[in-house]
């Protein structure tokens, strides 16, 4: 917008939320808002709905750490899903992913971040305590650690398997290696490294 | 989504909202739901009730056919406007994008698209008479043609030209050239001709 005003505050105060969300900026928000407004029963309107009734439904699920509009959530509550086997990640959206992934059929953990003393990120700020009791009430035979293959993800994950050391349970981790479509060349040498030595038979 | 259900109807529809944003797609409607959500106070709340507003007050302004929260628009009450010049454009991004150029401090026409036999847009399907009408009324001493630079367009500058012929009115249209900040080996030959016809003075 120039200094002039060219709209009421109300298409002003849209933009200027628009332009907050992830992927929008504020030209492209300016562009979103018009063609929103263009097709206000069409579009504008059920997202307004759907906006507020998300505000006042989503929760977090107090079994997994899940974000949803039921609690315990869509995961925790559906029965096809295979209760004895838990992936711990660190965020909503990587339990979104590995679902689209759709290669496993369990339930997950979200711990909502990874322990990090620099940034003042302990045990008791995420949602670790409710894993392992999770754990020790049975039920559940493998946890596979799929947090980032960050410094962060990893002392995570050792925390973690340190915490369930006491429990029945096996403790796996994503591997490591070549990424699917991924050529060598662009490779980091720590992954061409960990595919090496996770290298399988032909 | 994959084909399990993840999340509930009520966060899947916010998605499938989402993605017929323009700017956005499925994959970045995902990531703006979880992004939205996890911001629920800061973020989601405000964005449903601004648009919630939206769709309460936006009207289409009686006089110039640009869209606003209230009619006339803000740019025809705007008492510091040059009301002797009128800038006809086809759609209200037009509109908003000479405002950003802050070059000019006139009234606005908003024709709603432009001449379009083909498509069956004729003169009553764009905001033409008001137009006529407008200047009829007197007061308005230059019409600059701010439609786009294309067949369409200029069919439809032509056909404004006839139409306020009887008036008493300046007739103007944007300048051809050579875009600031443009390479000239990138630039069609129209254009070029263009820029040539119209040199000016060093």
């Amino acid at each position: 917008m120039s200094s002039k005003r060219i709209a009421g505050p109300e298409i002003e105060r849209l933009i200027q939320l628009l332009a907050k969300v992830p992927g929008l900026g504020p030209r492209s928000a300016r562009r979103a808002a018009l063609h929103l407004i263009k097709k206000k029963e069409q579009l504008l309107a059920p997202l307004a709905v759907a906006m507020g009734e998300a505000v006042e439904k989503v929760r977090v699920c107090s079994t997994c750490g899940n974000v949803d509009t039921s609690d315990p959530c869509t995961v925790c509550t559906d029965p096809r899903r295979d209760g004895a086997t838990i992936i711990v990640v660190e965020d909503v959206s990587d339990l979104w992913a590995l679902e689209r992934a759709a290669a496993i059929n369990a339930r997950y953990h979200v711990l909502g971040g990874t322990l990090s003393p620099l940034d003042g990120v302990g045990p008791d700020d995420l949602n670790l305590r409710s894993l392992v009791s999770r754990i020790a009430e049975g039920g559940v035979t493998e946890v596979i650690l799929a947090v980032n293959a960050t410094v962060e993800g990893q002392t995570t994950a050792h925390y973690i398997t340190d915490q369930l050391a006491g429990l029945d349970v096996k403790v796996t981790r994503l591997a490591h290696g070549v990424p699917v479509g991924g050529e060598l060349d662009y490779l980091d040498e720590g992954t061409l490294a960990a595919a090496l030595r996770s290298r399988t038979a032909f």
